[in-house]
């Protein structure tokens, strides 16, 4: 290998090659372009020699032509704290990445929680390093960055509604309405009547749909006072369920829209000695593995994962290899534990 | 903004911008390559139409000009789970995102646990959409990738030192033999004979030279029947921890190589009923969260996780820029809390 100033290789060229292999640069460039007009002899020496440099084809002209990278960017519009408390957001990186894992397409991990990395990642996904973006976010205040991701062409598949793109983009979702009503028939059943929702950000889907859900499955029983939003963090549904019980002691049950938040509340409740579900059942959204770990173990909805994972990517090389994006809702599943 | 078949727009041309704007093609051109020639008005008019039709340089091409992505890589060779189990993980992508904040440098973030997911990572890297890699990796299993990269040209920065490259990589490591030593001392300052220590994986820099500083610190005192390997992981630490036990019930104090096969060696001591520090004084290494909230809480030698993130991105930069690879190495600091 051709060495420069220091310990650091420069990028082997076609004329490398061509004196490695004793023949002329058009017989390499022959060769790179498909063989043609090359002898079997010349053939073997070339690939020798491109083996022996370490040449490789210049990646932008490669791209240039073909206009492909064969990699997607997994976008994730959090900080690292919330990448690191939210099982989820491992869960959806895994499974894409495993839906990736049987195609030769890379996959790189950007996080954008921040004003300066959302400008950064705007920049990278832009300039044409990705084919498409699987777009993971609980919130919905990056319309700029979606649109100019959307307006540069690239392809965009969301989990979840994207709020304000849900016609422009793709997307996998949970049926977060119905999940929230049956969760609700389920507390009902139990013969609870002053039923609470620690509800999600008002700013997500998954947010306004399950409290959506939870309103029209109660009707006439619906009170807005037994209504908190959280931010999905543990700490917020602690802070919620002390303060619903602060407004109405008299609560015997809580729906909260995700189980960080129900694990929040249910730390809330045994601090105040107040028996789950004896007094107060519990019930969460998502089936996380904090579920089966609280105490008592959560009763909630589970949330297909894998199959949203596989379906993002499916549906994303669809409108890499030009297809209309579709948009899919899959169902929701009660896990019944303990806790209601 | 021009569409083509279903929602997806076309990327915008300069032939589009030129359009808009009522200026020529000639206009628009002269206008992207820095203005010369161009009059306040044709100017004002050309700027109006790109952020109307959202035209963007074509990324490739420009590319293809400079060589330059402004945009490296953080590759971690490990799988999904030990991303999540360890913290140490976290705090270096943390941290170096951190440092890259304040430049105009995206930051992705590709996982390589797996044979297929290293090929891809190879081709990703390779093909010129990085400038340069930041590599995370507490194995030394990929000399494959590491030299196919290297090979390529890209610039590479480990954390730690990556075996079989040590001189022809640039990388920032703790001082790991000179921190073990001083845990050991510790140990010993204690009044503590029969110190065993749970080793690091053997095919890590790390592994091996904190074996080594606890090794030359007991000197003659040192018994190869009080060492076992563990691969990091809680749960090595806490078999570990048994196997030790089994083969010297005598023992009265080890140093764990890290925190988190610490707290596992902790959870076994508590299971049997063995008093930390009582009976069996505790040490490990990094000052992981884990180590303020184990029972009790951790005594180890902290690592500079933020100092050597900066000094990662710092040296890959440099590199990036033409310099000569550095190496640093950076000391750990003694934390003493109640387990030794």
């Amino acid at each position: 290998m051709t060495m420069s100033s220091g310990d650091r290789p420069r990028r082997p060229t076609v004329s490398d090659v061509a004196a490695e292999a004793g023949v002329s640069r058009g017989t390499v460039s022959r060769y790179l372009n498909g063989g043609h007009w090359v002898s079997p002899e010349a053939e073997a020496a070339v690939a020798a020699a491109i083996r022996k440099t370490g040449y490789r084809i210049n990646p932008h002209a490669r791209s240039l032509a073909t206009q492909r990278t064969n990699s997607v960017a997994f976008l994730l519009t959090e900080s690292f704290e919330r990448l690191f408390e939210d099982p989820n957001f491992a869960r959806l990186m895994r499974g894409t990445s495993a839906a990736l894992a049987e195609r030769d397409v890379s996959l790189v991990f950007i996080l954008a929680g921040s004003d300066v990395e959302r400008r950064r990642a705007r920049d990278f996904i832009t300039q044409g390093h990705v084919d498409g973006v699987l777009l993971v976010s609980s919130h919905a205040g990056e319309p700029g960055l979606i649109e100019e991701i959307h307006r540069a062409g690239v392809p965009i598949i969301a989990c979840g509604i994207p709020l304000g793109f849900e016609r422009k983009l793709g997307w996998v979702a949970a049926d977060d309405a119905t999940g929230a009503r049956e969760m609700t028939a389920h507390l009902r059943s139990l013969g609870r009547a002053r039923i609470a929702t620690i509800a999600g950000p008002r700013d997500t889907s998954g947010g306004i749909q399950r409290l959506t859900g939870f309103r029209e499955e109660l009707g006439e029983a619906f009170d807005p006072d037994l209504v908190e939003h959280g931010d999905y963090s543990r700490r917020s549904g602690r802070a919620a369920m002390a303060a619903l019980l602060e407004r109405e002691p008299g609560i015997d049950a809580v729906f909260a829209a995700n189980d960080l938040m129900a694990a929040g509340a249910l730390a809330e409740l045994a601090e105040r000695g107040i028996a789950v579900p004896g007094q107060i059942a519990v019930g969460g959204f998502d089936d996380a593995a904090v579920a089966a770990e609280t105490t008592p173990t959560l009763t909630t909805m589970r949330q297909p994962f894998d199959r949203i994972s596989q379906e993002m990517v499916r549906l994303l090389l669809e409108v890499i290899a030009g297809g209309i994006p579709a948009k899919i809702t899959l169902p929701t599943d009660l896990v019944v534990r303990d806790s209601a």
